[in-house]
């Protein structure tokens, strides 16, 4: 798979200047490229790496000095990390997955498949599950009874839909991503030791020895448009209702989504995040790495919570959070400082009342 | 499936009022149930949604004044989220795995399987192992040589039982689950720059650069009766002798539990929580979510560990535990509110070195 | 299997005492130990547990008084740990997996398998992969288009392994670990609220809603020698060019490593780390379980990182860090006693504002 300069600048919308008959057969990094290959120089600093390689044609940004890097052809972009996108769409080699229904999966004769439906090798497929036009089942890949998947899904290896999922176009589930897993629901016959320990704040006294009692998911899992899913990441089913995730979210590996949440639209939930059950999450909110949150609050809208911080209580919109407990990202900051500055401040304290004691003739 | 209200009401030990012969198809919340849905109004301000929706009948809290929200039919409870464990497993519809045994799974002779144990599509099960009766083996799941599953288990798809583990009745296994893979011990020649940390509480100079040798895991993993295992969740084996958990615990996904721990009875252990190697832990302790506990300690009946606390040290029985590192949940609030007014604090000690300087006339 | 006293010393390159000829069956706890076990008594605590068990011999630490507990065989070692690492090899019972290929097994004409590779059932290996000799593929595991792996691996029941990524030798992988799934790259057509927010370290006003497009993964992974991967961990392809990891990495379970990610020799890796994407990680660094790293950042070799902490800024070489923020771990004990002692330095502090305000004569 080759493509010229000139192919790829027309494909992406943006303009190249040089030789736009040089063909290119896949990208590098600037200091690795090989003479066939289209050198990612997005930025002044990466673009020291061409000096280093054998590329002769690169992404720049508008307005780089392309020839001062000895190149013969160069693709610019106001925004070449943004060019990225539909560069790397061009160049991805995928799975390599092949066309067609495999003869060892196992399918439903009720399931329903759309056209050009691929289904890979001993993955299964449930009764009255639909899956829509030209989706890709990867190997080993199950989906569940009545699940119904849109068009253009790639389910990658051993991925698990349970049943009555419902998602939208383009879904994209990396390897083990699990969606409609029963919730986390359980009940004791009398008030829990965290039901009192909540209500209380804290106090101690739980001395219930109760063992829990299973509440059903009855409800399934609603996923939108454009969604991925990344490796082993889990999204529960709703206890009564669905628990829904609007368009366009991202959700990294290790992810845990509990029963009930609701999520807007174009979300970034990064690793190994943890958002617990019956909590709201608005539209355009990012939650970084290791981060979580707890269950039953609202995340206004384009909030954004720093890696590894813990929200314990409601988000206001577009609100930058950090911190266990995660705070405002500002009081955060000076918190933090005043934590490093502490053993100082015990010293002048020290003094303080030594200088005090001997003002009042104590020593 | 439908049940009239009576048939519900007497499955569930509870008493109704109204219209007992009223058919009900499934539950919902209040504002969105149809006329042939259960209401489910657990709590007055849930009850506020069956004027928004159809319902002619709900469950409700003892006292109810179901007649005033224009209900034909109340169930009604003293603890009405208890009596959702036995009206959700009446409602729910499961995965629809098919019973019997798929003729495409792969079944050693030698292993046994109790009477009218299903088995999936694609499911492996190895030499010797055991299943109890009623058990359902999901799709693509995997028992282990000589693993024993008790009667009435459910594994769902893809999850992975290893060699040797022995588990209880009841057992349930979300999708991706693992019990038994190797524990993580590995051991340095000579001894390590962790270990010398240890010894030393942090000094530097770990200065080896030694290579790990692996200690295989010749324990097992034996686990009680009436457990629930998550999604993607982890229990690895031990090494000499086996990793335990015992009745009644339950956990949510994408946990971790390390080699050779030990869990008493009842416990809960909320989403992406890791326990580490070798510790203990009692009776009806409640773990929440990405909270973690570091190797080798106890931690004591009825404990409650917040909601990404990690503790570093034992927990006493019944005591609630909050922070990173985690203290008492007083300890840690009182902390906390320091760190808040800390900047304050600042200010005053800067105010009273300016007074004192004052009163002693050095200005 | 059995082996006598003298068998297993010679084959730990270590001496016995005592009766060479001795029978042993496997290996226990002092006080579980049968009369035909080896008791593990590696240090002078374990070894009181040898006066409630049977055992007849022990591994004991250089100059334990054996017969002191009347034994009749013992084998010492200098560091008894270590000698765990050939004792359980030589006592592991394994998965049993079965040799050869299995015909449920589907693999691509393509492939190439070395000598004495093991297939096990309905596991998928791709077009063009390629399986170094005695490697053993578990179990319904999933080997991608065009992926390499050395001689001598372990890929335990439903692994998946991506196209193009490439291992060295005696790679292990515990059940449901994912190598090679896409990394979580996304950008939005305009400067984002995450971009702004690190700019302006964390003002508010990101008010853009905007949806993400995907960067396709590009890159592979490449993995080392004698690397181990724990059960439902992740190591994602890169960008551009491939992840790495150098030889003799282990990965415990549910670890995320993102793409782009750099990481030497010999590194120990616990459950439920996170390293962020493009981070590069030195030599015989150990990451406690739960601790995270952020992107872009710099890792120095036999850095240590406690459970928990989270890295947001670069570590020197050899760091002992903690903390979250991590930073040195002096630093963040003497902060964290501070944090303790708050309370009374309030007080101290309302005490100092009375005195001084009586000795400036205002009350």
């Amino acid at each position: 798979m080759t493509h010229t300069i000139a192919e790829i600048a027309d494909a992406l919308g943006l303009s190249f200047q040089g030789d736009g008959g040089l063909h290119i057969t896949s990208v590098a990094e600037p200091a690795q490229a090989q003479a066939d290959q289209l050198a990612l120089a997005m930025r002044p600093d990466f673009a020291e790496g061409l000096r280093d390689g054998q590329a002769q044609a690169a992404m720049m940004w508008d307005g780089a000095d392309w020839q001062g890097y000895g190149l013969r052809a160069v693709i610019t972009s106001q925004r070449p990390r943004f060019a990225m996108a539909g560069l790397s769409a061009m160049m991805d080699l995928g799975q390599g997955y092949v066309a067609g229904i495999h003869p060892s999966a196992v399918i439903d004769p009720s399931a329903v498949l759309g056209a050009e439906v691929s289904v890979g090798p001993l993955a299964v497929i449930g009764a009255r599950a639909e899956i829509g036009a030209g989706s890709v089942i990867g190997p080993q890949a199950q989906i569940g009874t009545a699940a119904r998947i849109g068009a253009g899904a790639v389910i990658h290896a051993g991925v698990r839909i349970g049943a009555r999922v419902t998602i939208g176009a383009r879904f994209i589930a990396q390897p083990g991503a699990v969606v409609g897993a029963d919730g986390f629901s359980f009940v004791t016959p009398e008030p829990s030791g965290v039901e009192k320990a909540r209500a209380s704040l804290g106090a101690e006294g739980t001395d219930d020895a109760q063992s829990w009692a299973r509440i059903h998911s009855l409800g399934g899992v609603t996923i939108g448009d454009d969604v991925e899913l990344g490796a082993n990441s889990c999204i529960d089913r709703g206890t009564v209702r669905d628990t829904r995730v609007g368009n366009g979210c991202k959700f990294d590996n290790l992810v845990q989504i509990g029963h009930n949440v609701v999520i807007g639209n174009d979300c970034l939930i990064c690793a190994q995040v943890g958002v617990a059950g019956s909590t709201v999450i608005g539209n355009n909110v990012v939650l970084g790495g290791q981060s979580g949150v707890s269950d039953n609050l609202r995340i206004g809208d384009r909030a954004i919570l720093g890696g590894a911080s813990v929200v314990l209580s409601n988000v206001p919109e577009g609100r930058v959070m950090l911190g266990y407990p995660a705070v405002k990202m500002e009081t955060h900051v000076e918190s933090y400082k005043g934590l490093r500055r502490l053993p100082r401040l015990f010293r002048d304290v020290a003094d303080l009342k030594k200088a005090v004691s001997k003002l009042a003739g104590n020593d």
